[in-house]
């Protein structure tokens, strides 16, 4: 019988997405359940093993045409032993998930963090294609990052690394959640460009803001692009520090080919623009010459076809 | 007849350092003479011929004992190809140093940035031996560096990776030579720590360094050990943001191991103090706690080491 599949698994807080992949990056089907994390970590792995009794049984394929499965999940954790050290969204605490599902199912399995199983999915499968040195970086709720350097995942030595999202980007700027200042998350997320818009309104600042009861960064470029003055700036402001973040990596890493994606990545052109003029201004010619910077091409999927992915590299299928 | 020798040749600005390495990275006979870079290509490609004929005459080593030729140079140039591309303090644009070299010898040589070779050295002979993933910093004049990645040397797209030096710390900070504002290069050279000195001076503030006619860091740095309160903001400040390069890199690349070479790094304790107390404040626990910060082993020699360690690696006897 031909392996001729793979299962992506896009574990993430809210909900569990469990794709059967083909070998050219192709969905053939998919399941979608909520995570239900706050139940506990054997809840939440019978969770995970249900999405993918119920995506063979929802397709023609079967268990012995998967040839590996692979994971995604919020870091930190240890790719190599298959274990969540902790995380703020899931139940795991030092949880070997990988081993029950090999147990069950005799198929290898693998984890990686969700920025590297994206950056995997691109460099597999999008934007990244064929580039030797690639950097991704999400920027959504948080900043997250992934690197494939010399055409292989690079993990680091605690398989922690690209935590882009803190990097200091401004010593005396604001307050991060991981307690230090002034880091890539706290000025450019989307979270934070959602933050700046409400704080513009406790302030009473004048802006066309004040007509949305609920305010996040979706709000802030769509006024930002209606010509609002206070938007324009807050968005100006937070991409100009994206750019930072981004040209620092470009100076770091040379690479052929930087991707952006998550949420803020879908306001387009104003995020590229401004990206690649910091990029221009900041980095040697050089550098900012031979490095393209563009939109990742796997969306809503992208974690369950990165994990895919992660799974044909890690079984050196692709 | 045993091919037991490479030849390391540090080339910089104002001398040639070239020198015979055993496998075991002991310098055999070295010989050192000024670059008279003002005398163009061919007169330096010749001082450069000069030396390998004469640290080898000093020596009983024959060219027929010598396995490989490495070369490190300032940078940007072409590790692959053997081109300096062009570089302020050295007359070659877009030259090829390698194939006369080559041609005249019959021997196989390398080349490349002087970060990477110091790098390559520190892994190969000095405090990263037996590291998997280590980032060298050099604190000089300027600021460069190199990084060994699973083992190697990770060069990017250009092979002008690592250019730690221009990494932007303070987006409003002063404007550095490179034409970006707020460089780490402008903010924590020796340059920078010695120029904050002289504006000190010429600011009239009352500080002992008023007794030297001639300021480097070198004056600030021990001004600071004597107890000088300007001194020691000045020392403070720059290693703040020294720091903050280097958590910036831990947070990147999770590596085992930082090592800082250079001038800088000679003032010893209270650099690597406060480096390692803003890697601890800005790094994630587990990054920080994983990540030991050394002082380089290699000192004066290090170019012609890191140079050997390069033509070492490049044959695969290391």
């Amino acid at each position: 019988m031909n392996k001729e599949f793979v299962i992506g698994i896009d574990l993430g807080g809210t909900k569990i997405n469990t794709a059967i992949v083909d070998f050219q990056g192709n969905i053939i089907k998919q399941i979608n359940i909520p995570t239900l994390a706050n139940e506990g970590e054997n809840v939440v792995l019978n969770r995970i093993i249900k999405t993918i009794d119920e995506v063979l049984n929802k397709s023609e394929i079967k268990i012995e045409n998967i040839r590996a499965i692979g994971i995604g999940a919020p870091g930190p954790l240890d790719s190599k032993e298959g274990i969540i050290i902790t995380t703020p969204n899931l139940p795991f605490k030092n949880f070997n998930i990988i081993n029950p599902i090999k147990k069950i199912y005799n198929i290898n399995t693998y984890i990686d963090n969700d920025g590297n199983v994206a950056a995997i999915g691109e460099h597999t499968f999008g934007a990244g294609k064929g580039s030797k040195n690639m950097i991704y970086i999400t920027v959504s709720t948080g900043i997250g990052g992934g690197a494939i350097l010399n055409g292989n995942i690079y993990r680091g030595n605690t398989c922690n690394a690209l935590e882009v999202g803190h990097m200091t980007l401004d010593p005396k700027g604001p307050l991060c959640n991981c307690g230090n200042y002034g880091c890539a998350e706290v000025l450019a997320s989307g979270t934070s460009i959602g933050r700046q818009g409400r704080q513009a309104i406790e302030k009473k600042v004048i802006t066309s803001l004040s007509k949305y009861s609920d305010i996040t960064a979706y709000e802030v470029f769509n006024e930002a692009k209606n010509g609002d003055k206070v938007c324009g700036e807050i968005v100006n402001k937070s991409l100009n520090y994206l750019g930072i973040c981004i040209a620092n990596l470009v100076s770091i890493f040379d690479p052929e080919v930087v991707i952006i994606g998550g949420g803020v990545s879908k306001a387009g052109e104003v995020v590229f623009n401004t990206v690649k003029d910091v990029v221009k201004m900041r980095c040697f010619k050089i550098l900012a010459d031979s490095c393209e910077i563009l939109p990742a091409k796997l969306s809503t999927n992208s974690g369950a076809i990165g994990a895919a992915a992660l799974a044909l590299r890690e079984e050196n299928i692709l």
